[in-house]
């Protein structure tokens, strides 16, 4: 088990973009939209949560490497389903920032289960994926591409 | 936006069950099992990352309560599609520990998504839900029941 | 130094309320109030900001004692020179919270100031100060009685 | 709510001074200088909870950058009405440290709050307040300048 | 690996204690004696430092559990090789809190450490150990005895 | 008590060894040798835990950097009297990994602890040393020469 060296990569510009959605009843959607929610307003709250999150990912996984973050972004949007959320983290640093965008998506759906599940325990949270990273050595990667 | 009080809650034991999957290609699991990761032992890193990832909760949610935890545990399993995780976390407070469950679920999929990643970029995290709730004044709650 | 043993002391229910002001320019209240800041809805941060620094107090205030939480409620109110910030935190422990509201008065105030620094480098936190506290071996104390 | 990209900005030198008061009973602060405070020394508690607070910075302002930090200064001084804390942050990244700055002074007023409460539970923290930050695409401020 | 479950454990009264020496030059002894160090006072750091370790003690030691501390204590000594240092934790909870003091000891050392590197970097960190520790199922157990 | 302004040094690759044993009954290494400690796999949580405490050296050290950490490697290996650590750390930055590899060694020693100390309360870390460190304006440092 190690936190593999990137001393020797180069400092550059990185991009990561990671999405979730959380899959909820129709009922627990609508409260949300229309403010019913008792505990606050609950895509203000998912979106800090991601934020902070990325802030929080060295912490919660393991090997990865404490870096310096450019900037987060974390928009959530109302979906048949329920909500997805999508994340894009930048940083300029030896190592990418996927870890972040997904711990961030993870997050911010994790709020709003936190929020809403005394009306809706079984909201499941689902495609935790990475959807594009660029920069780096290993260049650009996309999903479906 | 508030943490709700639950002074007036009685302690009592509770309990919850959650779970995760990760979805990977044949060869990421294979290269798993055969513990040919340059990174190390990924499913001692996802249950270690699991435990941890339980005491930081109140963190990483904006409005969970910091309370005592009395035991976690964290059991990855192959399934055909990767790998499932199944994790129990049990406390004696005045409020549930579902999101400490989740979260740990979310954390060890993501260490191994981390440390496979190199080979695997496209793996998902898939079906973050709640199995059982027990104790408490809400009782108890299973999925499909 | 040192944190002074507390296990003698009887859990029992505890209350502690805290405000701070911010002062500001009135064209910053004012683009506050119409949802001009460019990083997003300033009030709704400040709030979340204001219960996660009451799990973060034990790691601030170096002899704070680490304990459960019961509730947290940040209230801002827009006042003449700027926004005015109210915290009540409740626990059921050996020790009282009037750290944890203090703490959370300051960062609700910070928070804004963070999120309008850009636009009004010179506000001022004013007045952070405990209001009122209850519960413990030393009762009752309220500000100005 | 985001945190702004700043991977476009220089990485520069940049210095952030914040200053807070303490307004105290003069029997505290005839306490404190005389060593009589039973928790032990509150100046240096105060010093090092304003170091530390500023490495705690982005777990506490939720859109703050994660960024390294070249040096931290907290400087108490007596003043008539309680006492005066002065510090100074340095850096060499892409964004400022007023913020870390601002919450460290916070921190080390707050410290000596929780040392001195017992005997002056009526002390207030009085105008957390910039007073210079230098370096970055916006240049100099200075306070009253 | 799991956090072993303790929810079955009473809440009792538990004490532990812990040493740790950091053995150096007889010059290094001088300089902290007489104040020389310019980092600072040198064993109000390593104090509160131990204090704080008590309080991480979660986030570094993988398996431990969260808990409420009722009081911590830290007592440096100037001893003929150095210094050495005695830890002190209370608490009132289900399970003991013997790392907790372990950790404590060996953080006031290395501040310590941190604090005189400059001067002597072949310091070392000796007897890292538990002394006592009383209360809980398994009772009492004394070093030597 | 001030964090030392490192803002004029280079950004230089650095290094750093430490090392720490934890000294043992015989009966307790072969347990761990043969896989009997109830807690799990005991040398994987102490590398990952002294990984993870790199990471935690900010938060537990006062005066320390909160510096970018490029690799980090734990080794533990059989010695006659326990289990010895041996730790390298690297950065490219303004400041040193002493403290950061010296923690490590002592939360992967102290992990051991934790995990076996049900059956061998009487084990001692001992020994907690930089072994070498190179880079930056003082240069290569090696115990012994």
């Amino acid at each position: 088990m190690k936190m593999v060296d990137v001393g020797d990569k180069a400092r550059t510009e990185r991009i990561a973009v990671a999405s979730a959605r959380l899959r909820m009843l129709p009922a627990t959607q609508e409260a949300i939209r229309e403010g019913r929610i008792e505990k606050g307003d609950v895509l203000a709250a998912a979106r800090i949560a991601g934020v902070m999150a990325v802030k929080r990912t060295p912490d919660v996984i393991p090997l990865c490497h404490p870096i310096g973050i450019s900037g987060v972004e974390v928009v959530p949007e109302f979906v048949p389903e329920g909500i997805a959320f999508r994340v894009t983290v930048r940083t300029v640093e030896r190592t990418g920032v996927e870890m972040e965008a997904l711990l961030a998506a993870s997050a911010a759906a994790l709020t709003v289960y936190d929020m809403c599940k005394s009306i809706d325990r079984g909201m499941v949270v689902e495609q935790v994926q990475l959807e594009l990273k660029d920069g780096g050595r290993s260049g650009r990667w996309a999903r479906g591409g």
